[in-house]
């Protein structure tokens, strides 16, 4: 099927990562409805009003986006996911449909855009064997093995927490907590001094389940909806003090920031590859995945200077056998449950995707670029990820953004007890 | 303050651990409105509907009671709490309301209880010390200190699933997943065989703060409205296999169950005691906690044989330390957050609240009264948490119990692949 084409007058460049090969999802505010959200698609340089457009072109699943989130879109399943992205893909390459679209266009420059979907439950996993053998060789030097006996088994995951997911572009606050300085047997409390960024990539489920049931992996694009990128802003030293024996809490849980933009399953077709770990020997629940990898080009910058390229293609576990994991044990499936990739890092120095792992734990500061280099975020940095995948023909699929600014700890102005 | 009694008409005997010093709130709906929730109060052997006696005698505030649950009441903060429970008192303790009650009443053992609020984030500690020192004994038996070295510095604590917390009388499905059986290298996939409890109790987050912002140890009564028991069901063997390095996620994230009833802090202004941890040397936003530890005797039993009594009065971290240390790093409190002690274990074998203790890692069963014994829990088995705490002039406060029954593994009918 030859890839439609949007129409002159939406002066859509060709290559633009955001052409009809893309399609994503957000949730906006305009100057003109303020206090008004609205779900909206972005077309190019612009976004759709998709609240309004569906009102006037898909009544019939105009409630879906009435709330101005995605929720009840997430909830409406599989089916209405194809149905609203066809009748997208019509609307835009037709020219018939002009006069009911144009003023449903926004510039995207002027718009706020808000979190797409009220976050169910959040987990986090490890998944980038680069990364797990990373930090096992940064905290254990002397380990023969740096990867867990579990590693290569199952997808090693865990629960953070939803309520402070954040939509790009609103700042992060330094935290404070204790930690116990190098060769020191009793903790300080204070601002952290090792914050840390993780460039991850979530997936939005849609679909829910029963709880005492199993989610095949086969299954995964009924109740998967879609990508998202994601930071989860890290706190090493807290963690690191904190983390025995019941892993990560407070040095994850201040603030974990997502992309606006949900990029539909449907969307990343032509990204797919096959995963390492379909290689070996796996459970039948994690061999039957499909090749779920994902063919995604991930990038990090710290104030405008790219630190680093991570590439996604090379995950040891894919999303498919990260949602067969998470529902083995009969856990269900909510609305809106996030689960992202952990930190994704390649082989190469420049693909790791976390400064523990470009500092090789503080140890020789990343470049950035005006010589002032660092080992760990300083107050003010802005940290941003974007990524674009393969599309068909060639083309590019855009991811949007996921940006944060660092804040001075709290509060401010008057230092800490 | 003389405790008001309750009026003659209610019939709920002196001592009864329902009276009016109690007053908690759940969530029910009943034979004359199965599809119709009602946020209830529970006084003696009977459910006050709170929904309808609001609309009648506080009008005021009956919009926080029609959905039904209590999310919009938990809301509503700390002023809102006390002016409905002075009406409660004043309500059940004064013959002139007889007639706008007495309709509104209808037996416990009649109604179906819900879960009552929606949960937020779910966080779950590890506040025992005896509980974690007998878990260190365990699994280290030959290590010199059992307790890692943050332990008495912090409460260590991690996020769960909130997702499938469930509502006591809710069976629960034996989890399957990945476990290395002892000797081997290699795991295997099945059912769990070292299903366990956890005897708990949970505070139940009101009133919302800001991110970026710490919430002090002092402003406990004015963010949690209450208390719950909490069973936090755990496949030990699940959840030794997969939980390095960043803790437990599958043994866990199947089921946990609370109790229907929550128990407002005000019932349990007589049960406030010292914590241990007070006596030592703190991190000040931990030190100024106040005497929130709390005076409960908590009980479970295994298909109606009390196998435990944990008295959670000996816990060394206290609920108001909790909620400081959640939030030390600026995340933020929702409206339905859940926070929970962890395992609640008293000095002797038979106060321990899990079967992993009792049973000390598997190698000696407990005894359940019918010559049949458990070392963990098999199919059919009903685990029963109940507890009271110490109440104005010699009462008792009840919490009702979070009650559950273990269904075989799923699919029960086709084995497992």
């Amino acid at each position: 099927m030859a890839l439609p084409i949007p129409c002159d007058w939406l002066e859509v460049p060709q290559g633009h990562p955001f052409g009809l090969q893309t399609l994503p999802y957000g949730s906006f505010s305009s100057l003109h409805h303020p206090a008004r959200r609205r779900v909206g698609v972005r077309i190019g340089d612009r976004v759709l009003d998709l609240t309004g457009a569906a009102e006037r072109l898909l009544p019939g699943r105009a409630e879906d986006f009435r709330d101005g989130n995605l929720d009840r879109f997430l909830a409406a399943g599989d089916a209405a996911w194809a149905q609203v992205r066809a009748g997208l893909t019509t609307w835009l390459s037709q020219d018939q449909f002009r006069s009911a679209l144009e003023e449903l266009l926004t510039p995207a420059d002027g718009v706020t855009m808000h979190l797409p979907f009220t976050v169910a439950d959040y987990v986090d996993f490890y998944a980038s064997e680069q990364h797990a053998t990373n930090v096992g060789k940064i905290f254990r030097p002397a380990a023969a093995e740096p990867l867990a006996p579990n590693w290569r088994h199952l997808p090693v995951g865990y629960h953070g927490r939803a309520g402070t997911i954040v939509v790009s572009g609103t700042p992060v606050r330094r935290p404070c907590g204790q930690a116990r300085p190098a060769g020191s047997d009793w903790p300080v409390f204070g601002p952290s001094s090792r914050l840390d960024f993780e460039v991850e990539v979530g997936f939005v489920v849609g679909t829910e389940s029963v709880m005492g049931e199993r989610v095949p992996a086969a299954r995964f694009a009924e109740h998967v909806f879609g990508a998202c990128l994601v930071n989860d802003w890290s706190a090493r030293d807290i963690q690191g003090w904190e983390s025995m024996p019941l892993g990560p809490f407070l040095g994850k849980s201040f603030a974990t920031t997502i992309s606006p933009w949900v990029v539909p399953l449907a969307a990343l077709s032509h990204a797919r590859v096959m995963s390492p770990s379909l290689r070996t020997d796996l459970a039948p629940y994690l061999a039957d995945s499909g090749d779920w990898g994902l063919d995604i080009d991930l990038e990090v910058a710290i104030n405008g200077h790219v630190v680093a390229r991570p590439p996604y293609r090379t995950q040891y576990w894919n999303p498919a056998q990260m949602l067969a994991h998470l529902t083995v044990n009969g856990a269900s499936l909510r609305v809106g449950d996030l689960f992202a990739s952990g930190t994704v890092s390649g082989q190469e120095r420049d693909q790791f995707g976390s400064l523990i792992e470009l500092t090789w734990g503080g140890e020789s500061p990343v470049d950035t670029g005006d010589g002032s280099g660092r080992t760990w975020l300083e107050d003010g940095d802005e940290v941003v990820i974007t990524a674009t995948a393969s599309g068909p023909q060639g083309s590019r699929v855009g991811f949007g953004d996921a940006r944060g600014q660092v804040l001075p700890a709290w509060p401010p102005e008057a230092g800490l007890p």
